[in-house]
């Protein structure tokens, strides 16, 4: 089922996919369930913070990145291991009810596990843009990613 | 309603707080939201995983971190005005159903926003522990916070 492995990852390798649409029950839901702040619920608060207008939680916004990874490694067949975490997140723009987020992905480093011989670490770099183009999100993520069996 | 800004944040200051308890049926409805690989859906495929045994999403673990954090921020009245990011994120163990998730803060650094005047930018690391004490996340976050009015 898997086709594609950590010996076929090359450095510099660009990919694009995704279409989420942001709907405001999900944002409100997910804010409801986990991160309650008043610009995340309501749109009079929001009106008053610094982003203006109802949006999405930041984590909600790396739930849908997440989805849309899945997707895609999924459907290229990425024999994905799990991650140890991530280098960074930035939260660059609001997610407002009505987007339609896309990803941009790059890898940018590769490394064989010294724990792990089946298995390799790589460095990518996620960036979620808006119907606009806009960049809301920048993620640096670790994947573990399984070697082709010999 | 707010009772601390960031004038009263101090560097060092240690924090404990949160009891989230983790349940299989959330476990499998965040994951199949927003996170549907094998390990997080299947038991059988998560006893072959890395993990060993159904586990929840990264991100699930973040979520419910960040309602802890809410929660904790609520209670105290803390001047939260959203975040621009984290510095990183790594997930140390695997969270399974039944796990009761707790968190421990501490503040590490503090400045002044350069473009906006009325909100100061603060540094904390956060290490989310399961109910026998092992660390299952540390996350080095950032939070703008207001400015005491004057």
């Amino acid at each position: 089922m898997f086709k594609i492995f950590y010996d076929d990852l090359v450095i510099g390798q660009k990919e694009a996919f995704g279409a989420y649409k942001v709907t405001r029950e999900e944002v409100l839901d997910f804010a409801s369930k986990y991160d309650p702040q008043p610009f995340h619920l309501s749109d009079e608060a929001a009106k008053k913070s610094v982003f203006g207008a109802l949006c999405a939680s930041g984590w909600h916004t790396c739930a849908m990145m997440m989805r849309m990874m899945v997707d895609h490694m999924t459907k290229q067949g990425v024999a994905g291991m799990g991650s140890p975490g991530l280098d960074g997140i930035e939260w660059r723009r609001p997610v407002f009810p009505g987007d339609i987020l896309s990803v941009e992905s790059e890898t940018t480093a590769k490394r064989e596990s010294a724990s792990r011989p089946n298995i390799g670490l790589v460095k990518s770099t996620y960036t979620v843009k808006n119907q606009k183009g806009e960049t809301v999100m920048i993620t640096r993520g670790n994947a573990m990613i399984a070697k082709r069996p010999s």
